[in-house]
């Protein structure tokens, strides 16, 4: 999604020019003849979900720098769409937590509606991918033990910069600065239940839709934001998703 | 949301009979002259929200028939949107699950986007009240801790079977039949946390848009649905919700 002057469009990025798409993403897109070098438009997140599900624990070490077990099934929990921002969006921090941590994640985005999918089938139902951070009020996720109110603030869902449809996500560095310092250094193929695991999982509870986003868990190094920094979130083979951080007005 | 032959269509009740609503059912409506018999319609989920908010633990019996705490702030969680059905369509009980309980639930349907809204403020935000059932694999609740898997198979969220826009929700009957057994017995007026308590902490937490649905808790009864059987949930001044429960095929 870019936004012109004027208006928002969804549009295809190759060798840094934006062709504008009609109406949606999904299957084989029409394209309009318009197009933008990247340059002169401003990036949006690349979706708005109808859901975006998330897999707590899936890195072993960062299950371990919480304290926490490794599940032995999927551990998920859902994020509300009105929680996502787009690239160079602030995070703003509410007054009511003393600590907002990022979590740099790989994020899948659905492409048609489906359930019941098997994990090997499970790239027939997937347009792409982006980059994620799953923004956590780590004292209050303790405190409440659900993670649904420290994970559901406006702006803790940055997503982008955009989506990448050709990718194989079984072995992609995950790495994750705040002011330049890297703080987190994963790899995908480290992940407790790979792609096609949680589609498998998720997709027996509940009917995937278009667009919607699955976050597939943080590896360790999470930690917390404060305002006037910038968080960086880096996945090989897709790109950067910056975002600055402020005190929420 | 009613469904004649041919479409589907927002439309306003009253004497029963359905007065049809061009385009959308918030702010003020407007009619486009066409209507219906409500006997000649079929009632369908009252509204498609962008997300559905529930508050757990919010009756001090239920609370204690579970085992747990009565929370000190309300204790939220997520159901995705996919979960919603409306009146008559059949609960389908996963096979993963043994224990399918029902939850019958007062409903708060948004009425204009918000974030910030004092409790004394919040009957401008809220476009009216239907019934739901938060539909509970017990079973995988108490495994996963997280809630989210237990509340989000498709089916877990009946809605309806109307929305009524002009109701005091401070002290109503809310009460379920399990094949015409009385299971569920309270009253609004002992939740912990009132209906503009609900809206001050979810909405200084999140944006809430129009559709939204916030379900505000059950009262002490919850038990298990079983295949073959029907369930209603009736609460006073808005009417009753009826659903089947059928095995997942």
């Amino acid at each position: 999604q870019v936004d012109t002057d004027p208006g928002e469009h969804s549009g295809s990025l190759r060798d840094a020019v934006a062709r504008e798409i009609l109406d949606h993403p999904f299957g084989n897109p029409t394209f309009t003849g318009r197009s933008w070098p990247l340059a002169d438009t401003r990036l949006l997140a690349p979706i708005l979900p109808s859901k975006v599900i998330a897999v707590g624990r899936n890195y072993v070490d960062h299950a371990r720098e919480l304290g926490n077990e490794v599940p032995a099934e999927p551990l998920i929990f859902l994020k509300p769409s009105t929680s996502v921002i787009g690239p160079n969006v602030a995070i703003a921090r509410p007054a009511s937590s003393d600590q907002v941590d990022f979590e740099g994640e790989l994020a899948v985005v659905i492409g048609r509606p489906c359930r019941d999918v098997l994990a090997e089938n499970a790239a027939s139902v997937i347009l792409g991918y982006t980059v994620a951070n799953d923004v956590t009020a780590r004292d209050q996720q303790r405190a409440d033990v659900q993670f649904t109110r420290a994970k559901s603030y406006d702006t803790f869902c940055p997503l982008g910069p955009w989506i990448v449809t050709d990718l194989d996500p079984s072995d992609l560095a995950v790495t994750t600065q705040v002011d330049g310092e890297t703080r987190q250094e994963g790899r995908t193929a480290d992940m407790v239940f790979p792609v096609g695991e949680i589609i498998e999982y998720v997709s027996a509870i509940m009917t995937l839709l278009p667009g919607d986003v699955i976050l597939t868990g943080t590896p360790a190094g999470v930690g917390p934001l404060l305002a006037g920094q910038s968080v960086s979130v880096t996945v090989e083979g897709i790109g950067t998703l910056t975002n600055p951080v402020i005190d929420r007005p």
